[in-house]
């Protein structure tokens, strides 16, 4: 068969397939396409390695120098063996439990779903053949790596195992591949390996959902008061506002809910544990999963926080904005009107765009914080001190921002179209709730006991000790 | 006493509190706070738990399925020994010291104070009882952390210790908790560590006060020169320029003088290099101390620069700048004047944007060099190509911006409201003597002997030579 | 001699030169810059320091409290031993062979240029003395590094070597002096550890030229149909756009040329693919490069994005904008025109800046999924989501934005200056092939056979069968 191989590929790995006298033999069970895309880079990088297959003679093309031999021959020959088997396939291995006795084995499987068997893949192997020393690795990566090298996704090679001996065995190997090992603890750990590759940010579910959802409910709010309203009550066709208009009134909306709901679980975390009286009862699930995913409401809050600005600032250059300009200019001469210039309204519309501006700033600061990387450098004491206190900052500036955006909006009738409040007034309810709770909890006596209670101090009522004194 | 426990909390760990046989036992000294959120998140990780408390029959309500004992009792089923004591109780743990021969104390103390003892917590633990192996670790940790697992403040555990194999058992048991370990080193790493909670943005203290200090005096001078002038001669009150257009004057001014003085201590020190003929000899401690809050004179400064840049942009969108244009534009009508088009004004305006967009683009760049986990990655030659040669070109860049803002307003008098200068002009001293000693440094002859300096090379002049010989 | 040494410098380290008792002793080969440099920040971390030289009495001045003696007296007293030494040099190490055998060996040398020996430096002293232990590291910082402790370029080392112990042994010394460790895997790293010093952006290389090329190209092919072709054709002087009108239509052009050229490897990868039926042939070796710049091109892209976004927001601001709106206004009041409102033409724009905003947002989102630390906690299909399926989004939300912007341009004769087509034009070209490509590659028919493809699946022709039988 005419096959050329991969072999000159990208590889930092010197290429001494034949000179070197230290060249170790590896094993790889299973001929798969896993096993050959693993094969293949090995010897890329130096090892000899030789395959284990059921049908040593008809397992298909194999890398050039490599060749398939039964598995108990295969075994001989190797310390290292690469499990590229399917776990369905894994009882058969129980047949080599002698031969596999004190070898390494690495179950680089997967799974379809998550949660189709009762134990993981490698704990399961390690059951079959208590006597080899099971490491569970390289299933993070896909196929392709394998056979290609690491590239920016997955540089990092998790690995498990109950054998520190073992794990460095691996380790080398997959340093020699060039991947760094990341080492995950004892071989529990595998169930969690072999759940990563299956996730699509699971975590950002929710707060993405909830995003959406605001999205659409507030689109539809606003095309019924601003646009529908326009064409039946006025005759106007506006429809174009909906581009920029409003989605420039959505994000905003949407960004401010959505940081005030970021906030709003830790002051109930609050109220409910002086409450209480303790922090050792458990938050009901609800707030616990909420509380989980205030980073991705934060930081979804974030983008549409951006958004905001990017649309706010092209508004001078629209088309509508420009013709709306010089109509009035235009009006104003041929009115012979000249409108006074009003400190006030420079004053608020200025101030408007200042708080904005800064709680803008504040935010990406949040978010810069945020990256693991930098989240990493900081101390605990550091890195709440920006989350949480100039987090709530950030949440007051961005709230009166909006309120001096609203002004004396609310006062006036006109504004109410079709009995509505205008959305703006919408958005401002959570984050007013959120700063208002979080003032009470600021008073000096609410927050030292609230400081009492989250350092281990809880309040025994007599209906409490009395029952201790029986129970115990 | 009726006490839920957080026993299902969100936890990465199998529950098999019950059928696992291989469940290690560990201690826990102390049942404070620290020593049941720990005690929690052990069990919850499938450990067994005792605890060893100086009164085990008073010590309060404890974790469901541990007990306390007295230290002996709980010492003797144990390897490994969480401390969770005051540093001030330690004493009477040197009466344990035989039964405590061997085993691994984790010590995970904090003081309240920087430099409260003479030497760190651990270390004195260690000579309390010579014969266990002390590893400093999971101090970095707030309460909280250790109680709950890890979140993204503090996915980190720094341990240190002398022994490696001591060392290795915490490590594993951190990892089954669910952390990253970080090895320090040995246990005269321990202050350090002890430290790390304590600090608050220490190397952030000097920039953030001079960009304060900078900030108000650059506010007040410009309160004087534009609003009170205003008031005062004029008899205008345009107070309102405030909150955007003073703002926007002193955020780039405080960049500018903030990035020049990133780039003036690597000047003054390679002058001071020249000068002394030889890099042996160390700075004067202010210049030290000046050099290692660069990036974070630098990363303020680039703050500033945003702020400055988000400032511009909303120029157009302003209420005072609309009216102001209109007006223009009908006096012009009204009064039947044309303004011809100025091409030099065009060419300078324009020039004047880009060279400041393509400025802050650099500026972007040298802050996302400064991200820990992109700065990691570069080469020590890449890091100071973009830090060194791009950060000159930021400066050029900025200068040129300013001095194409000014223009030929140096020249004309009424700029000098009340006998003084313009601001902009203020800031342009220091980013221009930055500039041109840099140029200095430049010259081939310069440059030449600099670098020799900076490979080793010492200035030997014959005086010295003599002392030399005389002293050695 | 009167010389100072840097010994309060900046560093963790305890100074407890004289009272500790276990002070290690380590050696150092050679009393050049680097020797002298390290040997004093191993002074000040707490080591004792002893040097050896060929001319132990002229040496020149050493760090305080050191003193050079012979080679091999210097080799008795210590276990691991700084080889600070020109690879030039190193043959008469040979002739220290039978001391040296046992003791760790570190070379920290580099090269001046890449290839420019057969061997890595410490494959070269692991041949001539092979009872040593020979690690690899500490050559990635700077002299100015191993004098002055971890700056923000090089807080981490790089290590590699054969032998565990001797690694761990100088990954104790490496983290007592501050830096965090790197462990690279066997001596054969050593010479990718030399490359990386000399190295500056190597992959950056090839992105940066077509950059430039594509934004002086286009640059010219502007100034020829706008600057030149004005004041050929009309007389008018407009060569002040060069600086923001030009450069804003240069940089979406190359913005979008240069995302689409990121995404055009990936199609024809499996246009090859399918037509070979195979993933196991190699691509091409242009291929092969092309994919493997990838990630530098698209970050490039991002960056001229940026740019032409500040450019955009700047429109407004500009003199010569203001201008030209003020005297359309003034025009229209003296000739008495109204400009009727155009709903398309909002309609147009309006979606045509949303589209942009929302392309931008996602090319952001891209760049940022970059960031190493990001990546890195991303499991390989979440990377290869946001790469691939919202790198495709971006791509189409951007050339639909140049489609929008475009509109029906291409019908109108007027635009085809010099009968050159308009240069958005240009750019379309690409993304648009490669836009179609995708679909194409998207249909059912063709994606379920490239997926059988990626999952090792081969085409066997009979032809192929038949050869196959004959060689095997
Ligand atoms: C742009 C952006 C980015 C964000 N990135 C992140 C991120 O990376 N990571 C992240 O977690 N959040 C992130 N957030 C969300 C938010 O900023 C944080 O969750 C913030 O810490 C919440 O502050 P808090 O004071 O309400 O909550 P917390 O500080 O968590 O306190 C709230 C409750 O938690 C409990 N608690 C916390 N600490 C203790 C303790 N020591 N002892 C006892 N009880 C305690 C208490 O019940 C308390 O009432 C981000 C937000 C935004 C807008
Ligand atoms: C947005 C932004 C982000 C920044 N982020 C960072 C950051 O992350 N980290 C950081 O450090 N700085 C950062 N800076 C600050 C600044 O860019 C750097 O400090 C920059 O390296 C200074 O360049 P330099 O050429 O003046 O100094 P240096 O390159 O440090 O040289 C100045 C002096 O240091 C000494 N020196 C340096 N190298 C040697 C050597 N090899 N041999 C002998 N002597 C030497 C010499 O005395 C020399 O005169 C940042 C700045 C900005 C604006
Ligand atoms: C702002 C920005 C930042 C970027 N950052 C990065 C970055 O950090 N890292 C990066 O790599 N790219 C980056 N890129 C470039 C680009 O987004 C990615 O390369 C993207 O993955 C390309 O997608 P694709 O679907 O074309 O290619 P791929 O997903 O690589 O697929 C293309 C071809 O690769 C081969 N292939 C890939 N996977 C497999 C497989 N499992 N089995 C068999 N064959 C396979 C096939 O031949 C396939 O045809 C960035 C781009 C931009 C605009």
């Amino acid at each position: 068969m005419s096959k050329e191989v991969n072999s000159e590929s990208v590889s930092l790995c010197p290429l001494n397939t034949a000179a070197a006298p230290e060249q170790e033999l590896l094993c790889i069970f299973g001929t798969g396409d896993l096993g050959r895309s693993l094969g293949q880079r090995l010897l890329q990088c130096g090892y000899r390695v030789v395959y284990g297959s059921r049908r040593p003679h008809s397992c298909g093309p194999l890398p050039p120098g490599t060749q398939a031999v039964s598995h108990g021959a295969a075994t001989q020959s190797a310390n290292l063996i690469f499990v590229c088997i399917h776990r369905q396939n894994y009882d058969f291995l129980q047949t080599l439990a002698p031969q596999l006795n004190g070898k390494v084995l690495v179950d680089v499987s997967n799974n379809l779903k998550k949660n189709l068997y009762p134990e993981a893949n490698a704990e399961y192997l390690q059951r079959l053949i208590p006597g080899a020393h099971v490491v569970k690795g390289f299933n993070t990566l896909s196929a392709w790596a394998l056979q290609n090298g690491p590239s920016d996704s997955n540089r990092q090679v998790y690995l498990c195992g109950n054998m520190a001996e073992a794990k460095q065995a691996v380790t080398e190997t997959a340093t020699k591949l060039g991947f760094t090992v990341v080492d995950r603890g004892s071989l529990s750990a595998a169930r969690e390996l072999e759940d990563f590759p299956l996730q699509l940010f699971p975590e950002w579910r929710l707060p993405l959902r909830l995003a959406v959802g605001l999205t659409a409910a507030f689109f539809f709010y606003l095309i019924i008061r601003d646009i529908v309203y326009a064409y039946v009550v006025q005759g106007k066709d506006v429809s174009f506002r909906i581009m920029v208009s409003l989605a420039n009134k959505v994000f905003p909306i949407v960004s401010l809910i959505m940081l005030s709901l970021c906030y709003l679980p830790g002051v109930i975390a609050a109220f409910l544990q002086l409450y209480r009286g303790t922090k050792y009862k458990r938050f009901p699930d609800w707030l616990d999963r909420w509380m989980l995913c205030r980073k991705q409401l934060g930081l979804l809050a974030l983008a549409f926080a951006s958004l905001h600005a990017m649309y706010t600032l092209i508004i001078p250059i629209r088309y509508y904005v420009r013709h709306r300009i010089s109509e009035i200019t235009i009006s104003q001469i041929r009115e012979n009107i000249t409108y006074k210039f009003d400190t006030t309204m420079a004053w608020r519309t200025d101030s408007y765009y200042s708080v904005g501006i800064l709680g803008f700033g504040l935010y990406i600061l949040l978010g810069i914080s945020s990256l693991p990387s930098v989240s990493n450098v900081l101390s605990w004491r550091e890195f709440s001190f920006i989350q949480s206190k100039l987090g709530y900052l950030t949440l007051f500036f961005c709230t009166f921002h909006t309120y001096l955006y609203g002004w004396s909006m609310f006062l006036k009738p006109s504004y109410y179209k079709w009995y509505t409040p205008p959305a703006y007034m919408l958005s401002l309810v959570v984050p007013s709730v959120v700063l208002v709770l979080k003032l009470l909890l600021l008073l000096p006596c609410v927050d030292r006991t609230l400081t009492r209670i989250r350092q281990g101090w809880e309040k025994t009522d007599p209906e409490n000790d009395s029952k201790k004194s029986l129970l115990t």
